[in-house]
């Protein structure tokens, strides 16, 4: 209410009590301001009413919520279901303009400040997970691979000669069909086993490069964020190369933002080397419904030029998400989270350990990997790996969910390129294994469980296996076990 | 609540008061069963409170909200503000699998069933609303733009020689973007000026395939909706000739679902020639917020080499947003949201003609376009336009929204490709002029509240002129009339 | 926002853009002045986002939403479940102080804010409705019966001699009841049968007030809306009465507000004679949730009396929701919903006249009933009125809900007191009947489904009749077909 | 979803998800059952969605939301504003019949059930609290203050000779007019100063009763939870007096579910003598908003006859607010809120008491007071206690609520009665003071905020008394400080 309003409250209601009201709605304003004036995510969570106070009041600023608006246009913003306006608070001109993605609208104020204030502030939270000199980022209501997909299709026009992409192996579809999709011919790199650790093989990238002609190369597309055994690529040597040879070099940093080793690699890479831009996908990183990725860099027209890449207006629907998760987080919210997150990781790895040891296995030795862990299987190897398929399927139906198994031997082709040893991102990995992560938002319940069913599964399969007693109909590994 | 529970509530409640609440229930079930059973948008529309009971019933069956899962993978459903969850009605896996859009989540059983519903029902609408002989389709949560790109890229990997669009002009970024983006160079072919409309120069296309050579030639892509004196293009011409040298045909049917015009092109183009794809906006036609898009065609294995084509998840809010939407609709909603529009274009042409003629200019004959209109400002016309351009400052002032001003003479280059006559289609347009639309969802009230503020700028500006007095400051043409 | 906050807004998204989501926001906080300076329903509806965001103004105006509020009192309007809080709009703390249920509460000024404007809405719309003599009123937060025992409450200190409440008999409980939980003696004065209505006797009244002597009268105790054949009592008559012997008179106008006639009625007794109080249900007046109750009347001290006699605070949902619904309908919405009440009286009337001419009945002849009709039941007479009773149970299973059928002979003792004829009014109303009444809200569906469904039943019946053929089992009449 | 509707499910999506997610369903379905079949409230909380979807069951089987009822009754639950609608479930035919607010109602199934279990399910929770002999009781939609009028209401058809209740005093209005509203004659017994407690003087009651008669008492009417420094009324030597002399015996609970002292009084109060009814308020003790109550006894005849005593049907909101509360809570959750809370009494108690000896006061000795606490404020005892005072206000204007200052000498009279030393309970307490709770829901940061704040405002008044500066300007004692 505006003084007007609260000055005839307090013919109604004694004035003293209406002042202290008034006095006590100018601290939400307080908080608004600080966002409003810095563009950084508070450090102190917001309460559920001031987060909701803030999205009324923007969207009473768009259009389509004037009183006295009448439209004429193809798109004004009209909602039929009361349900669906509700569920958007209002919000319905989504971002951007066909110019750009981070172009203000003029027939929707609220909207353009909502996705000028998310690109802020989730700026501001990337540098504080360890980006430091992160320059500039937008949220994109696409998930990672898509993302990856915009990033290449905009240095298509600065290197118009290029074909193809150099790619370190990682065992994921969506990040090698981001490069299928933007027309490029991926150059899969192999990975190198060390210890028991699968990492980059340098040589081969720069032999590649050579081989096939910087000019000819649109850029190297590195992954931070990966399952065990494989490790986070060798980032500042990548950088470095890309910055001799002159080429672009993209980061898939798809759930990296949570773990300050993956934040800490980009950053070197990008002092000692050529970063582009790095991708990080929300619902991964900040517990928010899958469907937005953000695209950051360290350079700010280029960032820009992927934004005016995106051709259309988009859902608001990802910003507002991770708008109101930060709000309500603070920066000291999420830290926690982190944390909690690290602390968890420590006790799945010794948790699993034990398991492993209890049942003849171990827990591989992946000190690169910060968050996913992997345990071997290689007691229930044999012809076609059946029982760590069956291991996949049993945990499925008892309610484990993200625990993946790979079995040994596995062959797929993805636009006419086979992959052999499919799912465990080499042609040649010792023994079939099982993963397991750490991720933002984990419990000790979801450890504790997880031990426990998986410690019975493992028990049931090896009585199976002394009786032969014909295993429990399954999900096909694919459907059940490939974590993506 | 199942029968077992039921039974015991009827030892706490009258048994035979029971009976007829599960009665009741069963009402509900019975809607749902029919949805599930023929994927058909219901005939009639659904209350509100059976959407959210199934929405719920989604819902639980999603691993997120299994309330024995443990998750230990990256990927969980976890969300930390129970603002968002619930926002979402704590369906947060989103749709689609890595491999494609259209796939089915083992984690989430029920977004995979709402999204195979929303495609199934939105297919029932396409064909109900005119494109009878469409036979799929699927709800992608990009805007219009985006779609077309997605198409392009699709078709790259059919032709890999390809290097052009051929594009019969419209001033619009998105779709020119979308070209752009996915990296072709667009051949703009002017239009005609028949009268007073701009039509589709169809020899000059034709010269342009064989000048470039079909092969060379990616696409056709056409346009439906369109602001007038555009015209939709010759949609069965273009098809017959993109059917007789055997090149793709993409149509953007932006808001072209909500007139029967529109889709009648479509329908009778697959008829007679060929049409690959159509793209249309979600929000622009089944009122629901921006960012999601529906590409549809008439060869299930194209539409699916499309839906493979997204790289990774996706965000569902779209398919949320539309399905909740056509469930409340019903069918018969929809066609009776449909007449009503198309009563208020009456409505709007007889209100802008009287109008017009009043201030001596006239409502531009253009019955082909079926959503659009443009009355003549010839008597504005002068030094750089300014009257015209003032007007959309002042309308824009005054809260009407959609009304866009026409000046001449406008020149933009975007992508290095220079449009003289910038929003107006054409080089050599006779006159300015100013748009307004009867789109889906319009009232009595924005049209007669938009012609009474027309009429009081019109006034203004001309006893302004009278008297040259200074004009009020105003917003860059840029910004409030572009209508995009 | 504040002016502060749109100011840095301008920083963020162009200035003009801003200004303009500013003024838009004047115009809802426009509204919100009206309201607080004349305190009546506005004339217009609001829209939901003005309702919603005025909620918030209020309950961040009570220190439980204060962000910096420490608490250590018994009662600091703290709620644990998220789910409550929400459903509550955050505005925990009720209204009222114990002395005082319209008293100003120090520690939440929006709630007290929202008790006055509530009260100060609904007054406007008592006049409106035809009383336009009332001069104070409040909403309580229990249903008419309570409400009614407390003005006889209230009643009992200014007449502390007084043992009986004359009351014109009807066969409602609650209102029975409200005079013995109040701890009188009801004194049950017969209805007079005037053609097919029965009505007050007036000679019985004034007989037994001499009878009883006045000052062992504690009041009067009237009704207007009620079923027919009984009709609203004669008022004017009875306050007359009152007023000549020195007489309270409360009026129970349960369902009266919905009418024209009934609030005449009211606004007359008060001009000609005593009215003390007048208590009307929420629920059944202004399409809100069971539960609260506005008492009313023409003499500000003794209202206020009332409102001071209900110990403590009270439930604040009631008031919530009718200011909610009178926010949204506006007074021109709440006047358009009873003229079309009064529409549907009419065709009820008619189509139950046909019906009952098919079936050799007939429509009793009730004019002064403007709510309720009755159709004679005669041909369905006989032993125990079991076919009358089984009508009233098919009509339940069928899901026609309010159609109450009477049989004759019925007998019921509450408290003491028998009532011979019970749900007729009458000890000897001449032939059973079935009531239907067109309440605000009902639409045509409701009239058309009723009498289709009523013609089914008695058709079914009567083939049952002639067949001898055992009848459905059923609900005892009690039970499915009382109406209370 | 049913069966049938899961089969055509597998249809649409892989059928081993399906079954997935119909078996999760059958675990939320599983927690209904239990409700249903033990009426009692479940050990481990229920999460929001299972909460939900129980409510959504609920309202499917309450007539309003039938899709195919059609009403003609005059009060039919239909509900003009969505939002109205949705806040209440969609539940919306209250609780009760005109006979009996705890009878079932044909009309609407679920909210009979809600209405039952919730009574079941807070029954449960008395008896875990520490009342476990407790028989019956019932949740009434009003605050403790009419719950009680409604007691004494109940009792008068059993007593009517009698015209005295006992009152032991306690300076609270509403359990004053609690007596005044029903019609009787409080008789207000002083109580005994004992070190610094304030306890009930058992020998002045037993005069009492003797000086009046037995028979002309309608019942003692004791009060457990106080502020300090009064105590808990000696409840079982109270209760044996009661059962000594036929006198029924009602005690004021309000706040008291909350302490296992308060509950073991009445436990053994009931076990030794007599206690016909005790009252609580759910706000207080249930953090849910204010408005309801629960009466409770150890003889279900009288509780249900209280329970009839209600004229009418009441509002569902208090019993919605309670159930969701409890079923979100758990019984393990409500215990652990209340270990909370009693450790935060002993920590509130030592602060208090450190503040108190560095500005030269005590923390006053009321161990038998498990919820409030008294500290002197002797230093600041004076001519009209003016610095007492204006400690209310400074706090009060500092966002500190619920500390109540307690200056010397106040008087008031209400209804007729004049107190002396109003709010202190007593004629002569020694010194003025000021009171803090540790009530349910209590956080530490509400302690150190409140100390830290009171300490500042101690300071500033000692400053000002030793510059006699004029004091702030400030709210009336009344106002801001009685902690009513």
């Amino acid at each position: 209410m505006n003084s007007e309003n609260f000055g005839l409250s307090e013919k109604i209601v004694s004035s003293s009590y209406i002042r202290q009201g008034s006095e006590a709605r100018r601290s939400h304003e307080q908080l608004i301001r600080l966002l409003l004036d810095q563009g950084k995510c508070p450090e102190q969570g917001w309460s559920e009413s001031t987060v909701e106070l803030f999205l009324s009041e923007l969207a009473l600023m768009d259009s389509n919520n004037f009183l006295s608006n009448c439209g004429v246009g193809e798109r004004e913003g009209r909602v039929f279901s009361s349900l669906v306006a509700r569920r958007h608070y209002r919000l319905i001109h989504g971002i951007g303009r066909s110019g750009d993605i981070a172009a203000v609208q003029p027939k929707a104020a609220g909207s353009s400040l909502l996705n000028k204030l998310t690109n802020s502030v989730v700026l501001d939270i990337l540098r504080l997970s360890g980006v430091r000199s992160a320059s500039s980022c937008f949220v994109v209501p696409v998930a990672t691979g898509m993302s990856l997909t915009l990033c290449f299709l905009t240095l298509r026009h600065r290197r118009p000669k290029a074909r193809y992409i150099i790619w370190p192996r990682i065992d994921q579809k969506s990040c090698f069909k981001a490069m299928i999709t933007a027309g490029y011919e991926p150059v899969v790199v192999e990975n190198v086993l060390e210890g028991d650790e699968l990492r980059t093989d340098l040589e081969a990238v720069e032999k590649k490069i050579e081989e096939l002609g910087p000019e000819n190369v649109l850029c190297v597309h590195s992954t931070t964020s990966c399952f065990a055994p494989r490790v986070p690529d060798r980032l500042e040597e990548l950088a470095t190369l890309c910055s001799k040879h002159d080429i672009p070099h993209i980061v898939n940093n798809a759930y990296g933002v949570q773990s300050s080793k993956c934040m800490h690699l980009i950053q070197q890479g990008s002092r000692v080397g050529r970063i582009d831009a790095f991708v990080q996908s929300l619902d991964k990183n900040f517990m928010v419904p899958v469907g937005g990725a953000i695209i950051a860099g360290f350079d700010e027209a280029f960032i820009q030029e992927i934004s005016k890449m995106y051709p259309g207006r988009a859902s608001a629907s990802p910003s507002l998400d991770v708008l109101i998760t930060l709000l309500t987080l603070g920066a000291s919210g999420y830290k926690r989270l982190l944390s909690e997150r690290k602390e968890m990781y420590s006790v799945l790895a010794q948790e699993l350990k034990s398991l492993a040891s209890a049942h003849g296995e171990r827990l591989l030795h992946t000190p690169h990997n910060p968050i996913s862990l992997a345990m071997s299987l290689s007691g229930f190897q044999g012809e076609n790996d059946k029982a760590v398929t069956q291991l996949g399927s049993m945990l499925f139906t008892r309610q484990v969910s993200g625990a993946r198994v790979v079995p040994l031997g596995q062959e797929q082709t993805i636009a006419g390129h086979t992959f052999r040893g499919f799912m465990s991102h080499s042609e040649v990995y010792p023994c079939p294994y099982l993963n397991a992560a750490s991720a933002v938002g984990i419990t000790r319940d979801d450890v504790t469980l997880c031990i426990k069913r998986l410690d019975k599964c493992l028990k049931t399969l090896k009585k199976e296996a002394a009786k032969s007693v014909p295993p429990e109909p399954f999900q096909s590994q694919e459907d059940c076990a490939s974590g993506e």
